[in-house]
């Protein structure tokens, strides 16, 4: 038993002699990512040992780190303590939404809160009087909740009953409610607070979803599924994360859990599943069922939110096994139903392409890889302050950067890998295969054997290492817009439409706050329109969550919105490997 | 700290020196009546101290027991140790309802199950293809329960889909499937297990309610639940009355809790509230008003009856603050509803008496005490073994008796009772207002002061005490029947018709076996009928849940029963007093 002391956490936690020390982190809740679940090959659980002896850098870590292990880099999932040990950690910070833009609509939440009077002679019940007392107010209803029962009997005068979509759920004493929108992504857990009576945004915020001790991906989560209780294991990391984040939020306004009635909840088919605790394991296995697609609703005290237990829980419905709720989202918070041919791109570690025609939506889904993301990258990052947004090479040599909110560069983030990948090939050191050019440049040079292009320097990063961009980066980033591609132009052909009269494509998406269109054009991300065509909405799942919160027409709409779809199953194409390879070329053609 | 043995148990059990006798057996689970809740009154908790010491009878022992305690008897309730104790105790046996009649009815239960077949090549749910499935044999759903969703996930071949009242609410691998019809009688809780595909009756039981020790009656409950956790508390004993009932039926069966698929649950308006967790608060004080009247649908997990946890729950519906869903029970079980004109009478602690002229119901109810139910009386018993239930005076001085089951006389059950006052007054031992005749017979004697009437001789007893009605017995049958009485004359001139009107009278009650109509109505106990008219159902309350249970049509007819009654409070008539003195001379008249 050694004690490992992290830096820049300031916590001190005890490894046992057989345990590595990704497995003592999690024990302790220090969560850090972990794509592969613990295999040594995906590179992200990398920590850096500050002093102390540890176990000798595994075959893996070597071909993963490369000379970064000399540095004192290693794979927590592979090092083990041989002494007392200080480290650093990458933890995942939370981030703010800081442009989410969210679309004007009518506040319509159907949802109220009425005074009432008890007192009445007949040998009715009291159930029965508050029924005859809101019909006297044109609210018919024909019962009322076993838990409002449960209120009810020790009823006293000045009380209100809550009233949402038409049945009464809770009473209360207040004249205040609100409502959560929670979109719940593979990484990230992000929470707005409404007022359910006028629709204010009363606050919001972020977290990392706890389920990424797991995991990385929706499939690592699946897997986990097939062990005993890991489902409930799943279910309650992210009961848990919401939990903790919704309590920091309610103290801060001053509002207590009992005046949260209702709860929207978006989030990717594997997501939502677990979220209602039922087993994903379909959606991993042929014939990749989900186990419903229906808008949920569901009590708040069936799944454990920290909300009045009474709370309606409605989840965004999922349009089929890898296109969830989340697109759902995207469609209510972009222009997409608003135009008769339209597109929806979201680039993620699974990405979806919609293509709307007339009244038919067609959709796919691919396995993009995080690329985008920033995970699986030598210099990636999630979308956080000090990340890349926006790069460009002036005079034929000038790098040009910005970072999120300008905090020191500590690496790339999806919109700036967008405008890398379009600069090189604009200027030549990259070619459309995606090999670097063997003309000379200053900062194209050789690292571990590959050729490597430099955006930033060592001296100038937080983390004192170069940012980089490798040959297997743009690897990873060149099978990403393949398969964005080969979906994009599979569903035009389905649809038996040609890009001229698509009137809109829409980019969703959680890699970054500013997108340069041309240059995600440029490479064949989205498909060459005018960029005028082009909307960019970022992560549009917690914005379409919060107007099905607050708005019928939009929770009608949307759940309706299954019955419009036409899953396109890209795998079933004969000729799907042998596009896909020729998609790897750079660029829409 | 004592030790007392429980004689009669074969048990011991520790009693502090500050804790009353009663308090060490309810802390031990050794259940004995307590009707006043241990205030020293009601003389329920009586035991008998075989050897030690104790303290002092109290002057309240005094008054109840008289000369009892000078042979060893004494309030447990009042009662402290001196010394290790040996004691015997009244235990309340369970009953078996030997003569239940279950009346015929059309079974319909409204219950399928069926197998799937999930196979479909579509981009739907597992949930749609179900539906699907199920459409084809002409079951239409929109959707399914979310317990189901969960079992769907990981489902194999060769299950089926357990539909009930329309709704999928399991998946099994077995073809079979039961029902629970529940009756929770303030003291006595009936559990009847029916096969739900055809209604065969499999098993039925009864044990005494675990809420007993709070008290007996239906006003000591209220009373406990104005104590903090006082509801959750008789909730947890009832649940836990029918779990330890119904885990042995089930053994004994061979059945497996997540077989049962439906429960139906009948009972009085405070049992129902309490068994659903409603606080029953408002029933006990003005206006005295339930908190719901309507048939209550929950589902098996929200209460925590060991069986299906997605089984329904479906409660009897109330008519009245003091007219419950045992009374409803008692209208299916009975031909009350089958003629224009018929009166219902339910003899209980709390009487009730329902009027049926023409589509109108006429209720009211009356609190009777427990006379007939064998409580508060020198001698009486509940219907159990060897309880005396029907009696008569042959040759004018030969007493003739038949206990339940022919067993050793144990003391006077309701029905004896009735056979007893009516045949004294027959035989002029007593007259119509009840006092005992000043003539010398062998059987009137002198005890304590007070006139006593000899039923049986200590020598022939089981308790070797003389089983005896005494004149403080007399009054309380005087009180009692004078409440039925006023109950039916009122309804009978609220409803404006005339007894030669009334085609059948029904009495309903757990208090014993076997009736005698004519001295049923000799005592006035049951209006002036042609004995043919009269209908005698015994405990209604189980079999019409049974009904319930198992017939969609019944079902129906009682939750429409609500909209029928009108009931009547006998104390807003401004003559109430004075009628009721009136009517205590025993007789109709």
């Amino acid at each position: 038993m050694y004690s490992i002391t992290i830096k820049n956490l300031g916590k001190s936690i005890k490894v046992g002699d057989k345990e590595t020390i990704l497995s003592a982190l999690r024990r302790n809740n220090i969560i850090i990512p972990a794509v592969c679940g613990g295999l040594g090959i995906c590179g992200t659980c990398r920590i850096k040992i500050l002093e102390g002896d540890t176990t000798k850098p595994t075959e893996r870590e070597i071909v993963v780190l490369g000379n970064l292990t000399e540095k004192g880099w290693r794979l927590a999932c592979q090092a083990y303590a041989l002494s007392d040990l200080i480290i650093a950690v990458p933890v995942l910070h939370s981030k703010k939404s800081k442009v989410r833009k969210i679309k004007e609509f009518e506040i319509d939440p159907d949802f109220r809160i009425v005074p009432i009077d008890l007192d009445h002679d007949g040998h009715i019940s009291i159930e029965e009087i508050l029924i005859a007392g809101l019909s006297k107010i044109g609210l018919n209803l024909s019962e009322v909740d076993i838990c409002v029962l449960r209120s009810l009997a020790s009823f006293s005068p000045g009380k209100n009953v809550v009233l949402s979509y038409g049945k009464a759920i809770a009473t209360t004493d207040k004249m205040t409610g609100y409502g959560l929108a929670i979109d719940i992504g593979t990484t990230t857990v992000a929470i707005s607070l409404r007022d359910l009576i006028g629709g204010r945004l009363v606050d919001e915020t972020s977290i990392i979803n706890r389920q990424t001790v797991y995991g990385m991906d929706v499939i690592s989560r699946i897997s986990h599924c097939r062990n005993k209780d890991g489902l409930a294991e799943l279910k309650k990391a992210v009961v848990e994360t919401i939990n903790v984040s919704l309590n920091k939020i309610l103290k801060r306004n001053n509002v207590s859990k009992d005046e949260i009635y209702r709860v929207v909840v978006s989030g990717n088919s594997v997501m939502t599943h677990i979220f209602l605790g039922i087993d994903p394991v379909s959606l991993g296995r042929l014939p990749f069922k989900p186990v419903f697609r229906r808008m949920m609703h569901v009590k708040a005290r069936e799944i454990g939110i920290d909300v009045h237990e009474n709370a309606d829980v409605i989840t965004l419905p999922l349009l089929g096994s890898y296109i969830g709720g989340d697109l759902v989202g995207d469609i209510l918070a972009s222009d997409f139903l608003e135009y008769e041919n339209s597109i929806l791109i979201d680039v993620g570690t699974n990405g979806e392409v919609l293509l709307k025609k007339g009244e038919d939506i067609y959709a796919t889904s691919v396995p993009a890889g995080p690329a985008f993301e920033g995970m699986g990258m030598r210099s990636g990052v999630i979308a956080k302050d000090g990340a890349i947004e926006s790069f460009r090479i002036v005079d034929g040599h000038i790098v040009e950067y910005s970072t999120i909110n300008n905090e020191s560069p500590i690496g790339i983030c999806g919109t700036g890998y967008i405008d890398i990948l379009a600069e090189l090939i604009n200027h030549r050191v990259l070619d459309k295969n995606g090999r670097f050019s063997q003309a000379s440049n200053e900062r194209l040079t050789i690292k571990d054997g590959l050729k490597v292009y430099i955006v930033e320097y060592s001296k100038n990063t937080v983390t004192g290492e170069d940012i980089v961009v490798t040959q297997k980066d743009v690897r990873n980033l060149q099978l990403a817009l393949a398969s964005f591609k080969i979906a994009t132009k599979t569903l035009l052909t389905e649809a038996k439409i040609s890009l001229d009269d698509i009137e809109k494509v829409i980019i969703a998406g959680d890699f970054g706050y500013k997108i340069n269109f041309r240059n995600a054009i440029r490479i064949g991300l989205i498909p060459p329109v005018d960029s005028g065509k082009v909307q960019f909405i970022g992560n549009g799942s917690l914005t379409g969550a919060e107007m099905v919160l607050l708005s019928r027409k939009f929770k009608e709409l949307a759940s309706k919105l299954i019955k419009k779809v036409r899953v396109i199953d890209l795998r079933k194409h004969h000729d799907f490997q042998k596009k896909f390879i020729e998609s790897l070329t750079i660029g829409w053609e």
